[in-house]
């Protein structure tokens, strides 16, 4: 039996509809000869949009949005600084609120630095790793406020909210990710010393579900050191279990360590399934690159490959990879284009 | 004249001691034919005391070190996991307290790759900055609070506090800095997209004070796009100006990529003058292994040069930085203890 799977495709602003285009071609050749096939509905969504109607993300697009399986997102986001974006905020309006609406509370994030692929650090070592990024709570629910704004009085406000629902059931996962991995180890990564609320209801969780793990090995880091072992020691991870802030900046910097983040893919996962997960290139819309077909698709597609495997589809999301492993081994120097890119990958996974 | 200035020093835990033991050894050398005096007053306060008294910060300790002129710290901290410490948050109540009553509001965190010195990164280049980072707001002010705690149904926040009073005190001190260094580059480091009130005040605020410093070339970077930038051209960056938190973490990165944190010197600044301001390592107690001599004092003696700086002694403070920069350039594989190091140092301020 084929399954079916309603696909919602949001190529966004910039360069995502170029890294898009790739990052289908992949799909479909990944998925050719096996047992499911994809119903895509486009959605319009992003800077071009509001520019063209006002609208960031209306109640109706939500719905339809909901009606999917899963989402491909490619980047959202206009020119910065852009007047005529001055009012909108389109990575709160839509992406974050798209994270937020579908309760997409494991933001999930490998790195793995592929042989051929120049780090920025003299030695690396084996970097293989993967954050799992609490999506919904923590610095990023929006609870702030301002008063007296604009005057020598003002005082500006920013809310952390951290439930015992919300972090036990993001510090579970990371637990089943990493008893299901080599390695087995799994990285707290808070300011316990300092954010002590926070940081002592993160501890108690990972603290209280290690014990249903005993083949996982636990530890602990402050944020600030964490930057530190990830540029002198990245292969010391494994899974890092993080909130919503930390993690943001964690994954930007172990992109970065692992060969950019033109190569940094994501998944914003609802793991009880109730909403669909939203698949995305963890870079932006890049406007200065756009449209000239420099960009480089390997972030979607691999994107692609965390779209297969919460799907189901674990056997065409390795064909991905192996794909991009592949291609990337053998790049060298020459520069190619988006599409030459994606065709080359694409013919990889169908051969 | 000669100037008498009141130097409280506080040695701490670990191996606090042994690296304020060389600093003040550097100190006495670069002051010895100057017009300055130092009249030290020991203070015993850290993990040790608390275990001892059951003290933290006494308002009697408090109110001694306020009547002294500046403050040399080496660190504080017990060992991790200490069941006679569990009570106790050594950092909170001993290092923020200080920072906190002593308005430090200026944390002043320098990165420099001295020329001999092994970056983790393959391509450094030309590492040149200092980071300006907010010290007596943010997340830091420590207005948090939790309910229900440890029940399923727990709700911990953290609130970021930010008022215009606060962010343009240290906003102009960066300027000012920015407009008296070569590159004359000032970078706002934040995280506007989402948290938009506190992010909202930080840009505001800079571009008011921008138009005060034609001279100096404003930009600024989402805190997850810095960590980027620390790793892949750190050489970018000029003057970092940002919130405590962000300081904390985009300082230890500094720290890593120019050499590691056993370099990194840091000053806590009151520079209104009303109290003492606060130089220290920005590494922590180490107490693995402490007692052993083998910290590096490095840290702890740069920041004996930012305390002459801050005192107004540049001459004294300039001897103390080349003297390292000559210890780095020669210091090759050899193993030395941390008296050695220390000794070396200051015979070459002396010469
Ligand atoms: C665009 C921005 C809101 C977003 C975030 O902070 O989560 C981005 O940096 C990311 O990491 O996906
Ligand atoms: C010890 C800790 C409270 C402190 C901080 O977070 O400020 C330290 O990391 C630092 O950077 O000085």
């Amino acid at each position: 039996m084929v399954q079916t799977v309603r696909l919602a495709v949001i190529p966004g602003d910039g360069i995502g509809p170029e890294v898009v285009g790739e990052a289908l071609k992949a799909l479909d050749a990944a998925t050719s000869g096996a047992d499911v096939e994809f119903e895509r509905t486009q959605f319009s969504l992003g800077a071009a949009r509001f520019l063209d109607t006002g609208d960031v993300l209306t109640d109706d697009d939500l719905d339809a949005i909901k009606g999917h399986d899963a989402i491909l997102l490619g980047a959202v986001g206009g020119v910065p600084g852009d007047p005529r974006l001055a009012g909108a905020n389109i990575e709160r309006g839509l992406l974050l609120r798209l994270r937020f609406e579908l309760d997409h509370y494991v933001n999930l994030r490998p790195s793995v630095l592929y042989s051929g692929v120049v780090s920025p650090l003299a030695d690396p070592g084996d970097v293989d790793f993967v954050v799992v990024r609490e999506g919904t709570e923590g610095p990023y629910v929006g609870n702030g406020g301002a008063i007296r704004v604009g005057t020598p009085a003002e005082v500006a406000n920013e809310v952390s909210v951290n439930t015992a629902y919300g972090v036990e059931r993001v510090v579970r996962y990371a637990f089943a990710a990493a008893s299901a991995r080599a390695k087995k180890k799994l990285t707290l990564v808070h300011k316990t010393n300092v954010l002590v609320f926070a940081g002592s209801l993160w501890k108690r969780t990972v603290d209280a579900v290690a014990s249903e793990y005993p083949d996982v090995a636990v530890d602990y880091l402050h944020v600030d050191a964490a930057t530190i072992f990830l540029v002198t020691d990245p292969a010391r991870f494994d899974v890092i279990v993080t909130d919503n802030l930390f993690g943001d900046i964690l994954t930007d910097l172990a992109g970065a360590i692992s060969g950019g983040i033109g190569l940094a893919a994501s998944g914003n996962i609802n793991p009880d399934g109730r909403f669909p997960s939203m698949f995305e290139p963890v870079h932006g819309s890049a406007p200065d690159i756009a449209g000239k077909g420099i960009a480089d698709p390997t972030a979607a597609i691999l994107s692609v490959a965390l779209l297969l495997d919460h799907l189901g589809h674990g056997g065409p999301a390795e064909q991905v990879r192996q794909a991009v492993a592949a291609d990337i081994a053998d790049r060298g120097d020459a520069r190619r284009s988006t599409s030459e890119i994606g065709d080359a990958i694409a013919a990889r996974i169908g051969a």
